[in-house]
Order: C-alpha cells, then sequence, then structure tokens
C-alpha cells in the first residue's frame, strides 16, 4: 500500500460515509487511513459501530465491507489529527460540515459531499470533466482563509447530471436557459430518516426542501467563468428553472430538461455534441473515469434508472429521447439518468480528489 | 329506473368498460341497459365473462360489481340495435372504434373513451368546464356524415388535468406557451397488456407511445374557439411541449407545469384566478360535477397523486407548488394530480353525456 | 354532543393517535373531548402541532382532519386530569405508556394500542367478537392494583386477524397448532422512523423485531379461558410458530396460515363455520361491528391487502385459499388479510371501548 | 472458440431464452451456436427481431447483448437440424416444449427450463449438488424412447432454493415434513404477460397457478432415490404443503420453511450442517458452480431478496433466521432467498449441462 495517499473518512457510518469506502476499496492511489464518526460511534471498531440493538449489521451498500476497515477503531470527529492524513473525504451533515471542514481544511484538503461551503465565493464547486478550470480557485480560498488545505464540496446529486449534460451543449452551441423536472431516487434522501415507504409506495412527492434552489445556483456556477482578478467565479447567464420530486426508485436520478440554445442545432446535432465531448483534458483518464462521460441511447424508451444508472460504474449520465422542443427558443428536450450516489456523491468526490491531485493542487 | 337514459357500454369487459359500468352503479339519469364485448365474450353472462381459466373473477375497480350488470347477457358488438339504446359509452380499443362507433352513431350518440375520432375536424373533444361550448360541432357532424347520432370522444387522460387548469388561466391572463412533463400512473396503459412489474418496480420509463403528440394537439382543440363558418374549431394558439413518463403510481397522473401567460401575474393571482374559476355555466350542477373543478392546495408537499386523486370522487384536478419561473416570458410553475381513470376517462365521458343532455344535444 | 362519552386521545399527534381521530370523527357515543401529546406540541393548536418546519401539515391518514379537533389546544400528556374524560385512548409508544397509563387508570378506562400491559396477568386483551368474556378480568386488575380505572390494551395488529380466524375454528373442531407466515404492511411499523422505501423497494425484510413473540403469547391468551379462581387466563394450550415479514404494501396484513385442528374437517366445512360464525353475542351489534367478522372469498387470487384490507371498513377479516393441509394432524391452511390499522389498531380499540361500554364495565 | 460445445437456444427472444444467451456470453466450454424461436421472429437477426414496432430493443436483461449473438440469423423452431449442434438450451413454453423437445432429444441432449417433462417417470430433475446421481435415468429414457440424445428439465424456481437447503438436513438429520410459503418474485412469470402493476404495487397476490403442486410433487421427486431395477425414482416420503404468493420484488424468491426433522438438531447444529454441506462430488467444481452452495447469515434481518439474491452470481441459496420451530416434531424454521432467474432458470440449466457432460452422459 506504499504510495497511496491516506484519507480519513468523516461521517463515516451513515449512507454516504459507507459509499466513500465502498468506492475506495480498491482504488489504484487513495486508501483508507482512518474513519471517523459521531462520538457514539467513537471507540468502537467500524463493524461495531454499524451493529444496531436489534443486532443487524447497517452496512447498506451492496459492495462487501472491507474487513481493513471493519476493524479500525473509530475516532471522534473531534478528534481528527489532520497531519496524520493527506486528505479528508466528508460525508457529514451540512450543520456539522460547517464545524468539521474548516477545522480540517487548516492542514489538509477536505472533498465534501455536504453543502455547507458550495456557495462561498471563495470555493469551487468541482465537476472534473465540465470545470476542472474552476479548481485554481482553492488557492484564493487558501490565501483568504489563511488555511494550508480547502474544502473542495461536490454539487448536488441532481445538480451533476445536468450540468454535465448542459456542458457539450454550451460548448457547441451555448446555453441560453433550462426548463428542468426531476424524478429524484429515494437513496438521495440518505437513511436519517430518509424518505419513508408510507410516503413513496404508490406515489410521487412533488417537493424536496431547498433542493430546487440548489440547482439552480449550483449549474450556474458549475458553468460559469473563473475570473483572474478579482479571483472568482461568474456565474453563466443562463436562466434555470426546476421543479423536483421523488419517485419509487431506489437509485438514479431522472431529470426531464427542455434548453434553449443560443444557435440552433437539430437533435442529431446535439447527439454528436454530447457524444463526441471529451471534457476537461485532466479528467480524461483519471482513475475513476469512465470511457463516455454521456452515453446517448437511440432506443425511445430509455434512460431508464433501473436499466441505466450503472453505466460506467455510475459514472457516466445517459441521455436519450432528444427532440426538437417547439416552445424554447432554439429549444431541444431530452431525458437523462445519473447515479445520485456514485457520479453523483462519494465516487463524483473520489473524482475530484484524483484531478486536483493530476493538477498539482495537493 | 323508469325515465332513465338507457345506455350501451361496448368494450364491457375490459377494465375501462368496467370503470364505465362502476361509475354508472348509481347514476340518477343514466343505466346500464345492455353490455357488449367481443365474440369470445358474447353470450355469456357479464359475470361469466370476468371468469378466468384460473378461476379468477377479473372485475378490477374496487367498487363492487352491479348484480344487475353481472347477470346481463353480453351483447357481441355487432349485435347492438342502436334504436334499443338512447347512448353508448364506447371503451373499445381505438382499431375496434373506428368500425363500431360509426355504426351506431348513425342512431345515437356515442360517448368514447377511444382516441379513433378525436383528431377529426367535425368532432368536438369535449371537457364540460373548458369548451362545453363545442359541443353545437356535432351538428356539424350529423350533417357532414348524414348520421342521427354522433360521436363524442373524451381527451387523452394526461390531457384532461392540463387542459382544466390551463383553462382559468387563459381566462385570466392569457396563455402563450406551456412546457410539462408527466409522471403517469399504471393504470392509464390498462391491462392488456398494461405495464408489466418488471418495467416499472423501482424504475421510471421516460416514454409513452404516442403520448405527447395526443396531449399537444388535444390541449390546443380544447381550448380553441369554436367558429361559424365555415363551422370548425380553430385551434390555440399556445405552443405546447411535453414529456410524458411513466413512474410505479396506480392511479392519477402527476404533471409538472410550466406556463407562459400574455401578462404578467403572481403566484396568488394565479391561484386566486383557479380557486375562483367556476368553469362553464351548463358544467356547474351536472349530477357528476364536483363542488368545485380546481383546488389549489398551500403545502409544499402536496398534490401527491396517492392522497389527492381521489378529491371529490376522482372529477377534481388538484394543483399545488404554484412559483414564479424565471425562464418562461410572465413564467409560472406547478404541479397538478389528475385522476386518470375517473375525471380522465369513463366518469369524464359519463359527464359529457351530462352536459350534451343538458344543452339538449340529443 | 350531549350525552356522548367524553375520551381525551393520548398520543395524538402521531400517525396511531391520527388514526383515533378521523375513527371518532362520526362516532354515534363516543367523542374527542381533547388530544394530549409530548410536551413539544402541548400548547399549540392540534393544526400548528402537525405542521413542520418546511411547512409540511404533518396529517398522515386519508379522512379530513376534523375542524373541532384542528382547533385543539393539545395538552401536555401529565396535564391531563383524568376526571375530566370519560375515558382515554392510548397511541403512545410502549415505553411512555408504562407510565402515563396508569396514571389515568386510576381514575378511568385506558383502551391502549401499546404493547406495555399486554401481557400482565391482571390485563385482559379484548377482542370483542373472540374473548368479550376476558372482560370482567378488568375488575381484579382494579382490586390489586386500588385504581378506579383500568387498563385495556388491544393485540398487536399481526395477532388481530390470526386470532378471529382461529376462534370459529376452535369451536367448531378444536385448535392444535399453527403455523405462520405474515407479510405484513410498512404501516404497521409507523412513521418515526417506519420502514424507509431504501429497505423495502423490491425487497422483503424477513424480520420484525419482537414481533413473533407477540403473536404467539398473544394469540394463546386471547383463545385461553378466564379462570375464576384465581381470578386469570389460562392461555390456550395450542402450540403456536410463526415468522414475521415485512413487504412492500402500504396497509393490511397477510397471513398464510397452517391449521391442525382436532377433529378433521374439510375445507368446505372450514369455509362453513367461518361464514356462520358470529362471534360473541355482545359484540355483534356494537357501532364499530360490521356485518360479518369473517368474509370467506371463493376466488383463488384472494385475499389481496388492497382489494380486500378495507372490507366493511377495514373491520373484517378476509380469508381465502382454504385448502386441505397435507403436513399438520388434521390440516387446513389459509390466507388472510386484516387491516392492522383499523381492525387491528385504533378501530379495534373504539370497539374495545364499545364492548366494555356495552358490558356494563365502566 | 475451438473446442467449445455448440448450443443452440430455443426460445430465444422471450426473457428465459434472453437468460440463456446473457450467461452462455463468456462460458468456458458451452458456445451459442444458433438461436431459434417462433416463425415471426425467424429470418430476422436477432437483433432485429428483439426490435418492437414503437422502436424499442426488447432485451431484457441487464448484461448486455453479445454483438456475435445480436449478428446471428434466428432459425426457425420447426428448421433445427439438430446434428449441428452438441447441445439444446429450451426456454420455451410447456406446450411448445411438448413438441419441440422430443424432436430435438432424438438426436441430442435438451436442458430445458419448461416443465412439459419434469413429471415423466423416466425424465430426472437435476440440481447438480443435490441429486446428480440420478443423471444415469437418462439412459433409460433413451432406451424406453428409442432416442439417442434426452430432455433433462431443471426444477420450478421455487423448488430449487427449498431442495437445496433440505438436502443437507435430509442428510444429516432426515426430513419428515417441510411447511413453506412462498414470497415469489414477478420475474417467476416472465413477461408475456407476466405480472402486471396494477395488480403487485402496493400488493400481495395469495396464488401462483399449478405452482404448489409443483412445488410438492418435484421437491419429492429431487430428494428421492434412483432405483435399479425397475429403473426408476422413488420419491422421498416427506409430507410437503406449500402456499406461494408473489410480491413486488423483482428477483429473487423468498421462502418461509418450516421443517420437521427426523431426529432433533438444534438450529447451530443444523447452520453447521448447511454451511459443511458441499454437495454432490461431481457438481463441485463445474464452471458455474459456486464456492458454496448455502450462505448461512446471522443477521437477524437477512436474507433479504434484493442484497442476498446475487450472492455468488445468484447460484447460492441464503438462508437465515434459524430457529426452533415448536409446532413440528423435531422443528425448525429459516428462511431463505434463491435467485430464481440464474440458479432457479438458465444459469441452473447450464450448471446441469456441465454436470451431464462431467458425468460423460453426453
Amino acid at each position: 500500500m506504499a504510495g497511496k495517499l491516506r484519507s480519513v473518512v468523516i461521517g463515516a457510518t451513515g449512507l454516504a460515509g459507507q459509499q466513500f469506502i465502498a468506492a475506495l476499496r480498491d482504488h489504484p492511489s487513495i486508501e483508507v487511513a482512518a474513519v471517523a464518526a459521531s462520538p457514539r460511534s467513537a471507540g468502537k471498531s467500524y463493524a461495531d459501530a454499524l451493529r444496531t440493538d436489534n443486532g443487524m449489521q447497517a452496512w447498506f451498500v451492496p459492495e462487501p465491507l472491507p474487513a481493513a476497515v471493519a476493524s479500525m477503531k473509530v475516532m471522534g470527529t473531534g478528534d481528527i489529527r489532520p497531519r496524520d492524513f493527506d486528505l479528508a473525504f466528508s460525508a457529514v451533515e451540512a450543520d456539522v460540515a460547517r464545524e468539521v471542514e474548516p477545522a480540517l481544511a487548516k492542514e489538509i484538503p477536505v472533498i465534501s459531499a455536504a453543502s455547507a461551503f458550495r456557495y462561498d465565493d471563495d470555493v469551487p464547486l468541482l465537476i472534473p470533466p465540465v470545470n476542472a478550470d474552476h479548481a485554481p480557485l482553492v488557492h484564493e480560498m487558501q490565501r483568504r482563509r489563511g488555511i494550508k488545505g480547502f474544502i473542495a464540496p461536490v454539487p448536488n446529486c441532481t445538480t451533476t447530471g445536468l450540468a454535465i449534460t448542459l456542458a457539450p451543449l454550451e460548448q457547441a452551441f451555448g446555453v441560453q436557459a433550462v426548463v428542468m423536472t426531476s424524478l429524484q431516487a429515494v437513496s438521495g434522501a440518505g437513511r436519517s430518516p430518509g424518505v419513508i415507504a408510507l410516503d413513496i409506495l404508490d406515489n410521487v412527492i412533488p417537493y424536496i426542501h431547498k433542493e430546487e434552489g440548489k440547482v439552480e445556483v449550483e449549474t450556474k456556477k458549475i458553468l460559469g467563468t473563473l475570473q483572474r482578478s478579482p479571483v472568482a467565479i461568474q456565474p453563466h447567464a443562463a436562466k434555470i428553472s426546476c421543479t423536483c420530486t421523488r419517485v419509487a426508485v431506489l437509485e438514479g436520478h431522472t431529470e426531464s430538461v427542455f434548453v434553449s440554445l443560443r444557435k440552433k442545432a437539430s437533435p442529431a446535432e446535439v447527439a454528436a455534441a454530447m457524444r463526441e465531448w471529451k471534457g476537461a483534458e485532466v479528467a480524461r483518464a483519471l482513475p475513476s473515469s469512465p470511457p463516455r462521460w454521456i452515453e446517448v441511447l437511440d432506443d425511445p424508451f430509455r434512460p431508464q434508472p433501473r436499466l441505466d444508472r450503472d453505466t460506467h460504474g455510475g459514472m457516466a449520465t445517459t441521455v436519450g429521447r432528444l427532440r426538437e422542443d417547439g416552445v424554447l427558443e432554439n429549444g431541444i428536450k431530452y431525458v437523462l439518468v445519473s447515479h445520485n450516489t456514485k457520479m453523483g456523491a462519494a465516487k463524483g468526490a473520489i473524482l475530484v480528489a484524483e484531478q486536483l491531485r493530476a493538477q498539482g493542487i495537493f
């Protein structure tokens, strides 16, 4: 294992933390060196911390719990000595993140799935193929905050697939406006308490608290431009309007997207732009990069979350139903599926770490 | 029962036919005088026709099978003598409708859930509160086709809720354009074969064959204007663009709607317009009319199909999440739920019969 | 309202409490005079206590929230003066019940959905048609505990349907042993946290904590005999063995039952015994009594929870698939469906109150 | 590919046929040399035969369609010249199997997922680890029917997991009687028409046509003994009684099993017997054999179909909740999960082919 980056996973016992541990299981260059969680778990072995009073082993991801992690002693989040690690992955809730992440970032990079710092002016919101060039903003963060590390959050899981599909459109045709309705999987809500079965069986919930605002603001930040002076991200000018709903799907967010392009393009031209899009150079051959970021499907019944969410290990966004839209100026419409807990969460965060390392940012 | 209109239900053994029979069970002014189906069922009692080889009683609606209908002898569709009846309700597939409905319409009104004649120039597409004034078009149909009866189809179930919510907006503010994504219930696909569980559990299907075109064309026809000479419906000029999906919901279509109004209106003004809308005079006190056509809900988690589909017996459309939209000109957005097999099918067709009777059209 | 019994509902804001409120909405002889809940809710109007931070009205039963209850000020559970009421309905968790119910029972009857006192020697476990004759045990409870009121818990929701179907078998043929596998609805777990969607979509959970023991002990107590001296219930001698599972069903427990009878009976004889069973005399015409306690269905595809749970307002148990069993001595097997949150919870508890009142116990 | 056995898959376009094709994709010793289907598909490429009128590519298994098969021209089932192949895999319906399989079996082995010949006296019903020693019965079949090939059907998918878990119990303790309730996945019903969503969402169907009889007869045949003269299988003497239900699960049958052993054994002893069971020698290292046939889980919440069906590629049966049962003599009870379309269908059939080849039967 010599030579691997030593990471600490914080919030390790929750669903998002488990996804980090599963995703790092066979990672070529990053290892889980320690796990941290709330005081309730601290001091127990990780396997014991997952055991509930009624005997259940609360390991919720399909991949097996790595034996090396199972036997690790869980640290209290406050007891982490950041210098013992090369980086931290954060899977804590936003309110905990607000306290813990800055403390770690004094010394080391913190790649975070939490929303706490996404909207700060000096914090980039990275999707490696889309805006790897925003990464230098972390130097501004280090300067302003007087820290050696930094915080690099990943976007909301609903933003990710949308931003990825808009990137080639922006590049080829320009994006003026976006109308989007999401049909989101229950895993996006985690497990504490998550979506309860009584609410979602034979049902749709037409509201996800704060989600629409996140998607609108984050997408514009991600598609925005890093300015030199002052060093800051100028958000993209596109207008974005969303309605976010929850459906009875386990994993994989589906989004029905209507886009107004700056110049007219046929569905075939849009499909070609998506298929040919390679994304940022630095992101093309990272350990977690899929062979293609977007797969465009011709079968009109695709993409479907159950059938398509795991495309390229959950790292690709699948697109289908590309058609002309008659309402928006130069309108096109499509449906996308994006894996909300892989590319949209832990695996996406690991990809960000890989990118920042490849860029020499840490 | 003297004095009730005598109806024959064709396609009586299928799911849609059963919905007609259930809805007419205690109807004050229309009775089921006969049931007709394919030759396979003809000659059996209705109850026997529903019994499958493996012993199942294939009655699929929650209301009990009325005893009087259970014991009726099923007629072959071709054996109906239209003069024996005052009207027919048609629940057959489009291809069967194309043959059977014109034969019956020579003599009697045919109120139909099939799509076969919806798009003909001389055929109105009625939603009583919205466009009862289109009904006189049936006289043109009678003139052109030399028939004594007529065919009055109801719209596609996905169109119904959309058109009902657009009607008060058109009246108060004008409608320029509509972007809609539907999350449709499996009952909309019927049972032969319907949506199979293997396709929809833990999944979304992003395509419903021909549905989007139907919604776009029908909505414009319903919101259109009946011209005098030549007698014809001038479709509404609004641009409409849809993506229709299927979700794991039994009954009740959910639609995420974005509307461009002709003049600016706040969400509160839009809510007021919907709440105060009474619809066409003639439709206000029909036997199947609900107390209000639209219920606007303030709880941001509503409407939900399971909780709201049965509002006012499935005859009301529920609306929630009314917000400003920043993409479309004078944009507003909302979510609606409409009961696809009640107001959107059999009960909606019965309401059309009630309207036409009240108007003296038959 | 003069003359109605005045009840206080404790645990009123939870799902079970809401079911009590809904079930008492139009009750002819019992009214909701007050609602009590935890200190967090105390002092608010009931409607306000149900409103969550994100704007949701957390009223979870399909029946509308009665206006009279909506405006009631919620009492703290500790602030109830029992003499202000004729009886209490308890919908609190077992640990809270252990403190609150005895305090109220000093003065008034407490009809409880909690398990806290079900297994005490001086506490009857009542299903009115099955063991109304156990009711006098409450006098022993009053004597032993020196209280004026009493506690009358209803059984676990999984026990109820089983015990009801065993009662006519016991009476007609004798019951030796029972093997049962349940397929339980998610509503049985309530909402805090209840069953989360991530666990049950596309899945079965083969374990419900402590459930099997409850069913085995409770069924024997309910089918047992009230002895005179000492006053106590002699449990029934039947052997009972269960496996309890959770399935993706909203309401209605399904149970696959195999019974060894004391004397041989054909499926037709068993069906007749169930159909003809009238239950205890006192329970036959209570306000909440259904026309029949058990409906036996001939269609081999029934009973199904979605189609049959609401039979007679959720107060009847439906039985189907009656067949001979070749393993157990004089074996028969069947499937039952019982509404776990109606007859199996709040409405069943109200039925117990009606019975005890009719018996003059209070 | 030289040296691989050349197989023809019949019924290749249906779900079961696709499962054969997917399972043989990377098989070390058997290749798909041809695909056959009904006349409607014959003459088209396999990929074209899967394309529906509305543009869907009707390939329903998660594994990708192998390119070599996609381009194969589909044969009409009647046009197969058996001598062109080393064996046939049959995925046709029982009625088609009754005609097609004997024709092929004149020349070559036919390994079949159909039920048509399972109950014939001269036909073994093989689960390799359980009853590989029944295989020589095919020589009797060849003798009696005057054929060079033979038919080897696999059991019903619900039988497979049950028989596998009973095998070590029979060996260690003896099996007297079995009471079983199944909770079966919808994939067991295939797609034509399969289980429709309207029937299973928020529901349980308590009946699967003919399933219980199959499980009872097949289990006794599989656990039976091959007699020498006359050559025939003497069914096992155990009494078996089942109730088979359908639940809203995609893949993986769950079974709640109660067993009466011939001699008393504790749950720990039963667990040990299952864990240590290696099955028939010949089946231990076949290409499709899992490392263990049974995995016994200690977590009381397992096995769950979604989490455990894919254990060892869907070839292992998972068992949990091992407890004493107080009703049956020497009773124990447990829950099992078995993958109904892998070990319970196509992959199980391929395993049978591997076994028969290893035994030199063909």
